[in-house]
């Protein structure tokens, strides 16, 4: 199943629309210290799928595209937070080929920089027209927070020696999921506080984002594209717990999960002797599986919706279906 | 001029109110890394000033204490968060006697959990029960975003040659003064969106925010206190512009102020030749007018206000006016 071209053209006119308006956030220009670094990340290119997603939710659901751009923007700008705030923690230098924040600038400029953009984020939602605006801020800023456990959850991973497929879902669902349930529901709530059609998005965002972030996990094992598989040695290295790197451990004493890594390490030139080694313990198969079910749960979220908006928000699972890199 | 006994107990009883609404915050055990150290900022010891503003200003407005309250931890945990997130930017290794989250733990435990108590704080205004709930979290947002301005100008004033009154007097009303003026306004917005005294009620934390940092400048300079006057040093060495440096160094050109810096630097062991050098400036001298010119000016804006609202925050000049360290 591929996305049709009209719906293609609707994508990047709704792509550009975003990015016009966050080239003209009504941002002063002073001080050059917090204002320069926050413009920097938002004029930084995306492919926009949160706000994207709020868009197209509030679309489907009938409420003009203008009243739900606030929210949607708001969405990419607390994206944008996250991102220069992981990249400071992760210590990445590099985000779409551009330094990042606290690179260009240093890490104080970063911290505080992202602090503006959160802080910018709640003032767009804010500027949200519906008699929903405390409901929206509550569901925003406990996303947030449970964003932030994601966070945490992955960097606590790293050390543990045990990590179960439950545990690397409650993590990712937290730390890419719940962003994008956020982003549908943000849409719905414009309109009104159904709760089952609220619940039903957020379900949908967190499978979204639990199965986009297992394929991640499996291009950076198995593509040849450039810019993939460059971070897949430091994950090694550093015991970052991927999914097909769970399943692989799964039923392993600790032994053994200390001869799987100096294998990987050993042979860590050689990327098809790492593929196989992750093939022999079936985890390249299960990871593909699992991403199946996720996909298959979130359309069936859908089925709760209005036609018009399940139709709008199918792209996304389309989207992860077709992914290459 | 002093506080009653009678309203020093009214106040004692309401900080005992709110130490024990933050120290039973609806928060997970986890993730550890954390909600431990969130739990540890907002069990910190404090004045509690911001939140007792809010419930005041409430009050004397006619608003119930248990409706005030969500707004009041609200600005308290915004000001935890600003506590943390500086402490890392400024390398501080303790805080009202404890170690800093960033020294207790690591940096990026210290980020994250910075960001995760902005989300509460967020969260927590959220839960007010107000018809103004969106124009509530719209001011948070902004003073938000214009206290990073306030920390932005603070750091970029380190490196920048001239500094004039009216530049510290931005800062500083930014990074100390728009918290202060936020914990009134929500008070106030929580009843009623009446502009005239909303706008007062900011403006008052303004001036009572820049006259609080004028004075800690004062007795950092000049205070025997143990705990006063140890970074004085540091700040002289790292060129920080406090009230009374920015008064001695007016009209000076950059070869006299060098000479000022270097008579400082060389007598860091001798106080009272540092006392002398601002004095002979006048700059003590000043700066104690202008502490005097702003707490009036604090003191006008409140007779805008319904009287039992103006008495009730007559408080706070008080306190300044009475502080000795």
């Amino acid at each position: 199943m591929t996305l049709n071209t009209q719906f293609q053209d609707r994508l990047k006119r709704l792509r550009k629309e975003i990015d016009n308006h966050l080239a003209n956030l009504p941002l002063p220009e002073l001080p050059e210290s917090l204002y320069k670094p926050m413009r920097y990340s938002t004029d930084s290119p995306g492919k926009r799928i949160r706000p994207i997603l709020t868009l197209l939710t509030g679309e489907g659901l009938g409420v003009d595209r203008e009243k739900v751009m606030p929210a949607a923007l708001a969405v990419e700008v607390l994206h944008t937070f996250t991102l220069v705030h992981d990249d400071i923690m992760d210590n990445d230098t590099q985000r779409r080929g551009r330094a990042t924040v606290h690179v260009k600038w240093d890490m104080n400029t970063a911290i505080l920089s992202g602090d503006g953009l959160m802080a910018l984020a709640f003032r767009l939602l804010m500027e949200t027209d519906s008699p929903q605006i405390g409901r929206m801020g509550y569901e925003f800023s406990q996303a947030m927070l449970e964003i932030c456990e994601g966070q945490a959850l992955d960097v606590e991973f790293e050390s543990r020696q045990t990590v179960s497929s439950e545990d690397y879902l409650e993590m990712v669902g937290k730390k890419t999921g719940r962003l994008l349930g956020l982003s549908c529901q943000l849409g719905a709530l414009i309109s009104s506080g159904n709760e089952r059609i609220v619940d039903s998005l957020n379900r949908f965002g967190i499978e979204l984002g639990q199965a986009f972030q297992i394929q991640d996990d499996l291009l950076e094992l198995t593509s040849d594209a450039e810019n993939m598989g460059k971070s897949l040695d430091s994950d090694i290295v550093s015991g970052k717990k991927t999914y097909p790197m769970v399943l692989a451990q799964s039923g392993m004493d600790s032994r053994e999960k200390s001869t799987f890594i100096d294998f990987l390490k050993s042979n860590i030139q050689d990327r098809q002797a790492i593929i196989n080694a992750f093939r022999d313990r079936r985890a390249i198969e299960q990871s593909q599986q699992k991403i199946t079910v996720l996909l298959e749960n979130a359309m069936a979220h859908l089925r709760k919706l209005p036609e018009r908006a399940a139709n709008n928000l199918k792209f996304a699972v389309d989207m992860i279906s077709n992914r290459q890199r």
